[in-house]
């Protein structure tokens, strides 16, 4: 099964993502985990070498889905 | 169920997106349809009052997600 993990940073457009990533994601077919950079900030680095530019951002199997733009990762750095 | 609608134009950042949707949104939960804007110009103007500013996008249930920021709408209409 994919690994899937969805980082954001709580803002309102990361919930909404959120939300649609829980709701829909087939969870048979990968299992997503959520981090919340603002308050898991020793997982950036992670994220970063992940190829996470901006939250919120899906990555599943190595392939990073960054959605809407909601902040850049240097913005949630700034925190 | 929800309806899902992705947008796209064809290019690579697209076709990457499209993967993952195709893979991995529950299809019990999300009915998809695929639409390229590039072949399928009468719909850009649907995808605009959907509120689609990029492609590629996943509209479900009238909650648009912008993914990677691949074209911008503006680009696919001069295309």
């Amino acid at each position: 099964m994919a690994k899937a993990v969805f980082y954001h940073a709580g803002c309102k457009v990361c919930v909404n993502a959120e939300k649609m990533v829980l709701d829909y994601l087939d969870p048979s077919k990968a299992a997503v985990e959520i981090v919340h950079l603002g308050e898991q900030r020793n997982r950036i680095a992670e994220a970063e070498e992940a190829g996470v530019q901006s939250v919120p951002a899906l990555v599943i199997d190595g392939n990073v889905f960054h959605m809407n733009f909601g902040a850049s990762l240097e913005d949630v750095k700034k925190g």
